[in-house]
């Protein structure tokens, strides 16, 4: 592979570590490669010397996902980046592992077609599988797990398998597509996957609405799910974020209050049957009159800054760090968790603006880190705290961003000791030297480390 | 468990098959659990004796997936047939196993809400959950696969696991919920299951259409689905599967000519809008105007004729067996598929009516299987035919009714003896003595029987 493998510092360095998280961990090298091939021969090479190996996508994880602490080898999949196939009849195309979405949607624009998972990041359509990522249209789309016919995996020890297939649905044996979906590079390295594609809807309206109370907002939510509405997207931005993004995207006709952001997709009249049920109950429950985004640039700005409000609520104090919270609960349980997660952002005297894709009951907090001595344990603090809230209403520690080595030490309280113990069976089955991402995702046993 | 355990030859027998399969495997013992403890405890006690286990739901499986080929434990679960739970405002709910879809649906009517997978049999769900069922609405609603939430687990050795959970989406840890869905008993026995439901649409309108030939019956199907209209149910059914349904269900106002039955859900300003549009697209490719069943007790004769069809398609010749196939491929690809099944059949000098989900690019054939000597040959070779033209077409050799007994010798052809490997993995890791529903899903490995 000559040069596209390397011992280059600043490369490793870049390798190692995502977003958000502290966790640094060198790779001793990290290979770009450009074939499923390569994938197998290195994973092979790296098999026989029980090297460590991580794949890394883009790098925009959330929980130390990609940090190579037990070093060996990161394999970069950001140069697979081939569209090889696109079936418009059949709505379904397949593409290597590095494409990210941003190109995908554009490569799909012209034949009327979209993959609709949509993370804030622009990560690699192989990372979005490794994590099981969702984001704004999951609501109704569903998420990447929903969206996956099959894949072409590199085993631990170097064999290329398929799973899945080209049909919609198929009865024929273990579900393999899926027990990779979320396993985060500790199973397989994913090199290949087909997916499902959507037509462009022929209408599309966005909308926006102001509420004086949380309360108000995500009661307007859990009304709209119940209602049945179809809707593309529905995010809550609380008043703290609506003042990042107001002074970071330049948004201009907004109140330094709590809002919901809305898509709704469909036929002309679908829209608008969606949009008015929508807002006579955000109008029931006090919220103000919607202001419209039709056209299609008034849509993408605010999209876009809806995208950015990482970025905006960074920028509210440039010196601090950043940690981003994850949380879900049934949606009967939304208006608890949302502000019991207030009160606690509170008690912690720390500045977390949320977002959220609450249509789904998942919301988000950007704990702003201060940098001076204990603000880190003061984050961590909260994010446990905030954890704990969600997992008391029965929801789950992560719906989204995933486990990484952030979250290994909820999941035993999340899902059960003997559940932890039959997923280290499946791992220890399709990795018995276990070199796959080593320390991620499943806990330690007890008196283990 | 007293009388709930039972050596008694007549209850082994009605455990030793299902329907449609000729193949009998009389169990030694069979027992009605009505508890998750006493699953657990009746599989760790066969668990240590290494006795094989059968989970048994209504035993409407096609392919010999229930029949005791080993001889051992049938463990019968229709007694678990309570509805535990459930939340409207979440539109969820908890239910044991032994649950049939008909109960379940009856329960839930009032509450405005229903669970959409309909396989035509009235399954019990956990037995939809281990043969990874769909039917006429999946189309629209997904597959069973797509609408659990989360499982109880009975695993090998008899410990109970929790998988999943109650919230629409979660990325901590691998998706043990999918894996268990579709594994036909051969990974751990399922007694509880947490399920997405759905409220009942607004509206509901049905409608029939009539072609001159499949090929104008089937490309309608294609464009309806790539027109993106959210269709409930779009089912075809062939000549013969027509006169089979005139006669057995007394229908009124058909010929004997190639049919599709529609279904629209939604808003009545939608319906109208999907209705309009299919009957246009129906019309265009030469069908005829559509016949509305727009009043319930109308709908539901159609569709009772529908889910009938099997009894209908026996019911041409009494004396003769019955062997479903069932195939899926890519939707553009229907057409080649069908017409080639259809000369196939012809070939075969069988009678053999289709019928079939076809917005998926599923469908079914009942072949029926004269009773002479041969007969059952000639309809074996007729279905390996018909599995060979779906897997040259990029299909599967299963839609939905599973692997069992009867179609494992396609699955290497469908997924390559690699990945067929990585499946034993898992399988030796969960069930490492190999007693739960042994001989199933799996082939063999090569010389090994
Ligand atoms: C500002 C911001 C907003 C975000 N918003 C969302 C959101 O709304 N929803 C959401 O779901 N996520 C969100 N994320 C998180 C992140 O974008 C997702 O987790 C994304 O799926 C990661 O993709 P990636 O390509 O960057 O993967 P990486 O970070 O490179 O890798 C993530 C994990 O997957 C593994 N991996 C990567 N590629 C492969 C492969 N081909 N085969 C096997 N394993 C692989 C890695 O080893 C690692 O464990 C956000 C992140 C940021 C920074
Ligand atoms: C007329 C007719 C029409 C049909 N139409 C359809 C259709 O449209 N779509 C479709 O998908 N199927 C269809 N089927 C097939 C059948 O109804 C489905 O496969 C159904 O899901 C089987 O459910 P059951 O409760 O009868 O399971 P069973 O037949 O009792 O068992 C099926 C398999 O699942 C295992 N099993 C059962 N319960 C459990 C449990 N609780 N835990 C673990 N394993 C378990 C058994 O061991 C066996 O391997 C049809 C069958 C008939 C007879």
């Amino acid at each position: 592979m000559g040069e596209r493998i390397t011992v280059n510092a600043s490369v490793r360095e870049q390798h190692s570590h995502g977003e958000g998280s502290g966790l640094i961990g060198m790779p001793d090298l990290v290979a770009f490669a450009e074939t499923t091939e390569e994938v197998s021969k290195l994973v092979a090479l790296a098999h026989a010397r029980h090297l460590p190996v991580v794949a890394f996508g883009t790098g925009t994880s959330l929980e130390g996902h990609v940090s190579a602490i037990e070093g060996g080898l990161t394999i970069d999949l950001s140069r697979m980046d081939r569209i090889l196939e696109v079936n418009p009849e059949d709505m379904d195309c397949r593409i290597e592992a590095g494409v990210v979405r941003s190109k995908l949607n554009e490569y799909l624009r012209d034949q009327g077609l979209f993959m609709p998972i949509d993370p804030g990041a622009d990560a690699s359509i192989g990372g979005m599988c490794a994590t099981r990522a969702s984001g704004t249209n999951a609501v109704r789309y569903g998420t990447i797990r929903d969206n996956v016919l099959g894949l072409t995996v590199v085993m631990a020890d170097g064999r290329v398998i398929k799973t899945g297939g080209r049909v919609r649905k198929s009865a024929t044996g273990y579900d393999l597509t899926r027990l990779f979906i979320g396993s985060e590079g500790t199973l397989g390295i994913i090199t290949e996957i087909q997916l499902k594609l959507h037509g462009i809807p022929e209408a599309i309206s966005g909308a926006t609405c102001q509420f004086e109370s949380m309360a108000a907002a995500v009661q307007t939510v859990i009304e709209v799910m119940q209602a049945g509405i179809p809707i593309a997207r529905i995010e809550l931005l609380d008043e703290s974020q609506m003042e990042a993004c107001i002074a970071y995207s330049k948004l201009t006709g907004f109140e330094v209050l709590p809002s919901l952001f809305f898509e709704f997709h469909g036929t002309q009249a679908g829209v608008r049957e969606q949009a008015e049920v929508a807002e006579s109950i955000a109008l029931d429950n006090g919220g103000r009159a919607f202001a419209w985004a039709t056209d299609p640039e008034e849509r993408n700005k605010l999209w876009k800054a809806r995208h950015d409000a990482y970025w905006a609520a960074r920028a509210m104090r440039p010196t601090y760090g950043a940690f981003v919270t994850d949380t879900i609960v049934p949606v009967s349980k939304l208006t608890e968790a949302v502000l019991g997660v207030k009160a606690a952002i509170v008690d912690a005297g720390l500045l977390a603006p949320m977002v959220g894709h609450v249509g789904d009951g998942n919301f988000h907090t950007v704990i702003l880190v201060p940098p001076e001595d204990g603000g880190q344990e003061r984050a961590w603090t909260l994010d446990r705290k905030i954890v704990e809230i969600g997992l008391s209403l029965g929801g789950s520690c992560s719906g989204e961003h995933g486990v990484g080595r952030g979250k290994r030490d909820f999941l035993v309280r999340e899902h059960g000791e003997e559940t932890i113990e039959v997923m280290r069976m499946v791992k220890a089955a399709l990795d018995p030297s276990g070199i796959l991402n080593p320390g991620k995702l499943l806990p330690d046993r007890v008196g283990q480390n």
